[in-house]
């Protein structure tokens, strides 16, 4: 599949993200620009409205090794690193004509990634030092679900639900248990746990949804002496018509585990957990394994890149309301 | 380009959706039922978790016609209507191990989708009859930028800045004006503007930018001097630090242009453009003839949506928490 | 039992309001004007700080008729009925040192039964036509807690919890299902159940609480399965850590029981309910059978009292900040 | 009176906690218990849901020791001490049918007593180190108004206004002043004031209400003058209709009594005063001697305390949502 | 005196307010123009910057006839009419060379004038018919009190308390009642109320303040009783220490005089009122004959007005940020 | 002029602030009183309902001095120094009859100058270490705009706009740069500008206005192309319209002066300045030189003053609400 090679562009993808995919104003500058035999060597400086967590610059660095020519020169901050706002990220010094047209492409990458990177740092700093899984690919169209899952693991996300998206992250697979639907096919949670368990490979972890047909603490004791030490783990995810997931769901399970001498088997918890909420378990010191999150993550807004042109032939030189002149930014490094 | 075949989808898509895009743990529950020997033909229910206007229904239809067989079923509301918080949207009532591995793509296509035409809707009912542009290609990474540029002219948009944004959306053809950029190479909005005159066919509007160097006003009547009634209108994209578009700017360019006997060019106006702007706009009866939105549409979140297994072999079943049965919904018309 | 006289006031009442419960500055003062040979008939007014429903009054109706003697005189507005801020509720021309001692029984018979009733007319007009019954005897201390089931019966409730409230209030007898406690001690709900059915006379309706051991919806289900014909409800008082009783819950239970043939079996809340959270169930049109409320009732506090003496020997005469003189109200209908 | 033994619980008082005032409930597991032969020792645990004041577990452990049995059980902590939310405040290890039905006046005592002296150690800990007595007794049914007294007084009060309640709490008498009806009767106060010196003995204070006919400043002058040396004190009570009492009226009352020779002459102050006003008196230096506070306590919410089964039959067991088994407490002291 | 002169200004003025009170920019911008023989007809619009009532233009109109020559022009709204935000009040058409030096005193005329007369007028509106007199001349510099107490004219106050300001708003004399110092200096109320009336002429009201020494409804009564039939009216000017003046307090007041047969004394009030007070007052219907208001009108900021050229030599001509050209107003008159 | 002696007052000012512009009350008081033969020495003290910077007080010293005989006394605190709330800054100690008639003046002389002089304490304090220019006089009647300029220097400022404020203040000269008025005149800033340079003597700073006609980036360096040397800086002034002066529009246009070589040239910023936006440029390190402000100073409010009798003929006395006796202040220093 073509999409696959979204991290390391091609030449089909050079005519995607410089015609397809690009803002028709910039392919009429190109012509105007060049009907008029205008171009010079310009610096043009990207940064971001606001502070976040810097991602999508390695696929831009990427497109731009494609396009740029000897002597052309660019430097960027790294992947996964957190950036100032109105800080410069990534710098070009090339004659215009070179890369002009690719600016909506190069924007699109570093707006939509480090708006899923910088949500998912907070979900990470708020977990401590537990988990956290994303596992919302199911809340953005699947074109781009992937490079959301990589977004959400430079983050600091230690996993994610598609295979796509560990592929693109360098994780060894992907994260899940079990969907309601296979556990409402069975029609009873411990037929299809013993199921799970018989025809998983020994990869695959046995952690148990419970919360389909019973209140979870029953399934959860059921479930557990069923399995017996082959069960790694339950996961709630109490839907919101029950109440959802609580600290003090949490702390019965886990009391009822332990008390009937399960004590081996992790709590694993999901359903519209965000920063916010995962702070509340964590300050209730909540003995949960790991944290899986869902729209705090996919549905983070982009955040918004502009370009700007500093330099034109060397001199200072910018529009209206920017200062002219390409700043020197010590935590820049030459990447091209 | 494959990306283009994101509205056709043909073979690898599917094998795309179904295994590189998909949840890991549909498809260990399909391994887990097809060694249990377990399936049956289901009802499963899409709805979203807020009212909105429904985007993505296209596509997702289009990829059941290739995974469903005869004597399966499908209803669906259509791509572009309003829906209700938690109303079914689509339905299918087939085998599951026909489709479940897909849950992940059609809930990511009806959530993107959705959440953008949404947001587009508000904008374009703000405007009253003007029309409305979206510029916010920029925004998301350019594999999905077309996508969103679609769902924001089913949303009701005029317009979109891409080709292809503009080729999923059956329009002619993409909308633009100039970047800052082209102008600062030409050095001066005049020049510039006389050579985009020379060097455009004649289906590009001349509509120039004319906040780069000087006061918009200023700026506005040298461009109209100088391209007379070849000019079409002028673009006030005034940056933050210079206040921004106003009412007053607005008001006060148009007089003067009015005075000075160019009372033919029109103004159009972007820049962090939101619902809440443009209704202040309308409220003060701005002469504004079209506006471009960017982020208030391209930033929009995506809208939850989640499929429930209803009836499982004919008979109402559900997850505790949900009621069971396929509730009739007279909006859903039989597409497959 | 002495308590139980509180309805009809004899000898040794008349000495416990007069001077255990006495404020003892009025025990002083009566000392210091029979010392100074100074009385006169007063005209005293006693009214509330805020409007709400008045009750009480009956009480100190009593109590006054024992204390009056032939040419005294008194007025008051009816027990149950609403009553306006600062409207002159019960009135009193009679010499002051026949009931002087007494200001503060009356004051605090009507101002925590307006208290109790007030807030119970609240949540009343809130259930529409639905059934209210007080449960909040176990929040108040039991010298009083009858006293507050009388005034909440007052204020509109069906029933209450306890058999004295119910014989001060005239009802047939107290309300009430199961405790948790009977459940934990047989170990199971179905045997719990059927336990009461076989040993409860016919007067006692067998609504059976199901939230003790499993999810309410299965619990439901086998309840309504092991009593058939005989169930006439089942009681939801999910406990806040798993959600409290919710709009969703009462329909999934209501559906799934229809589902399953017990369509004659009612539903009954409890839990935490206040007139808010019932005007919600009530707009979301849920299929409630009655409401059992707590502290929404029994923890409403006292409505603050006055008594003004506005006249002496005939004259308007006041304190000073309140305007002398009794001022008719039309409402007030001679009591004594 | 009966009502006096509210402190020591005879016969009917058993009686009437286990029948008249007990929620018919209790009394219906009792007799379905007993018919299915079903009982056990459970450990049952009283807690209260936010964190306060402890008040009433005297006399609730007074009840305890009329219904249990050798061998039976009881853990409390101490009348008057902080307990945290949820903590456990009381523990009975009994059969369950010995005190089963005396849930309801148990958990009363408890949730009446401890809203009342939670109210108070707040308004007690606003003072600092000024006396606080509780003049609420008017706002409160007189069957109850001396439980809230002494509720008041454990909770950190001074003084209460009704002699039971002073017996109640352990206090040499009742504190009171005058009433407003007193000063109208004699027509002035100091000829009000000079006859109360005349006719109380000599353990009543002379502190004198100066807010009935005059400004507060020209008659405490005018009572200082006429009482002299026997003038213990001043009351201001002034109506809301002139403003309340305020710093502003306290300092110069104060300095004109210093400026007249009438150092000696305390200030008292009351109506309406809370935790709130009282703190800004105090940061104002306020030379105040005593504050009387009536609804800031009479009018307090009771504090919602639950009984909890935690073991049967020396088992954890508890109802879904609660934590089985008897966790230790080492505040908790064998009582019985 | 000279500050007399102020509404009538002659050569002195004329220079003062285009020398000594005049921005030194314009003295410099007129010896600029000259020394470069620079010079035009100009129409210049004045407006202010929120909608209000004008004031303080038939001063500037008196002002600018002393300046203007044959063949110049000037337009304006009337003296005490409403104005819109932004609306031109006052146009000239004449030689900038001619008047530009006293744009300082015209501005500062409407400014001041306009911010008092606005306030005086939701005063007004809030006193329904009730006539309503400006105190606060203690509250400004002598300098301008009088032209504060004129502008509270115009914006419809009755009546003000300097001779000054009552002559420059042709009213027949000031308005006043007595003094603290007058009743402190006589050391009784009664006292200083019976020289009063021994010495004023007849044309002067007896309105006896009452609030010096005593509750104010008891000395009301004694003043009443001593001067009887001479009494016109008592006014209430409570100091915030005692609560101010209330609702409660004036109708009580009214009360204790009408029951004493005083029914002829009027209730005149003051201190700290402004319209929202005023608003409580007239809302609860309290007997009141007319308010004595101070800061609230005294101390409204002035409402900035700003001068444009809008035309030079005939053309439309402005500064950026504002529209060219004399727009028309119909309800400009000509002035000049 | 005679206004100019506002500041040393002579025989018509005495007349003028005694009649005219005084309360008609204390001219009616005084004749009650003379006519009465009451008079005595008394204790006056005047003191601020708010904390502030004292002003005004000078010239009230003034006025005393021609009004008090020997033997009478006056302490005062001094002028421009910090005041707090309720704290005597000004003690009169002399006959009543010798200044009572002036309270009027005297009040609104600390009134109106206190108020200007606190606003101006607060910006000045918020510029840091900056040069802050009182531009206002245009928004208060010219009577009085001196004063009020008078009064900001004395609380800060380091210059004003009219010849007279400043001689008043004790200042050089006036400060100020163009008018716009000027330049539209000239039609072109760089020949208003050239002009400018051409006809000013050398004490008047080369500060050029830029936001006539072009942005004012553009129009800076226009400016500093033409002048040279000569221009000592530039004033941003930009309209609303065009977004205000804003942190990003100082900080460009000081990067695009240095990058063309006119790095001594100063920036000077003005328009709708207040405390809390210059609290912003300042903490934005924002390179301006000094600030202009107009109406956070000039439309400041007055601070209500308030005279109490505290003493007559040597006793503490004074009117209900108030603390009789003339407390003793170590911060008043005999003036008299």
């Amino acid at each position: 599949m073509k999409q696959v090679t979204a991290v390391s562009p091609a030449a089909d993808l050079i005519a995607y993200y410089g015609e397809a995919a690009s803002d028709v104003y910039f392919q009429r500058a190109r012509k105007t620009l060049a009907g008029a035999h205008v171009d010079a060597v310009v610096a043009m400086d990207f940064f971001a409205s606001q502070a976040g967590i810097l991602c999508g610059v390695a696929e831009a660095v990427r497109l731009l090794s494609e396009l740029l020519k000897e002597g052309d020169q660019a430097w960027a901050i790294g992947e996964g690193e957190a950036m100032g706002a109105k800080e410069t990220v990534l710098r070009i010094r090339a004659p215009y004509s070179r890369f002009g047209v690719y600016e909506t492409a190069l924007l699109g990458m570093l707006s939509s990634c480090s708006g899923w990177a910088t949500a998912a740092r907070e979900i990470v700093d708020a977990a401590g030092g537990k988990r956290v899984i994303s596992f919302g690919a199911r809340h953005v169209h699947p074109l781009i679900a992937p490079t959301m899952e990589y977004s959400a693991v430079v983050g600091g996300c230690a996993g994610c639900a598609t295979p796509l998206g560990a592929q693109l992250a360098g994780l060894q697979g992907a994260s899940g248990t079990m969907p309601h639907a296979m556990m409402l096919l069975f029609g009873d949670t411990v037929k299809a746990a013993l199921a799970f368990d018989q025809h998983m490979g020994d990869d695959v972890l046995r952690i148990v949804l419970v919360d389909t047909f019973k209140d979870e603490a029953e399934e959860s004791l059921r479930v557990a002496e069923a399995l017996g030490k082959h069960l790694r783990g339950v996961r709630l995810d109490t839907p919101s018509e029950r109440g959802g997931v609580t600290v003090d769901l949490v702390k019965e399970v886990r009391a009822r585990l332990d008390q009937a001498g399960h004590g081996h088997v992790g709590i694993f918890i999901s359903g519209g957990l965000d920063a916010e909420r995962i702070r509340e378990f964590e300050a209730a010191r909540c003995p949960i394994h790991s944290y899986g999150v869902g729209m705090a993550i996919s549905a983070a807004p982009p955040i918004a890149f502009t370009a700007d042109i500093k330099e034109i032939a060397g001199k200072p030189m910018t529009k209206r309301g920017r200062i002219p002149g390409a700043e020197p930014n010590p935590r820049l490094a030459r990447v091209i």
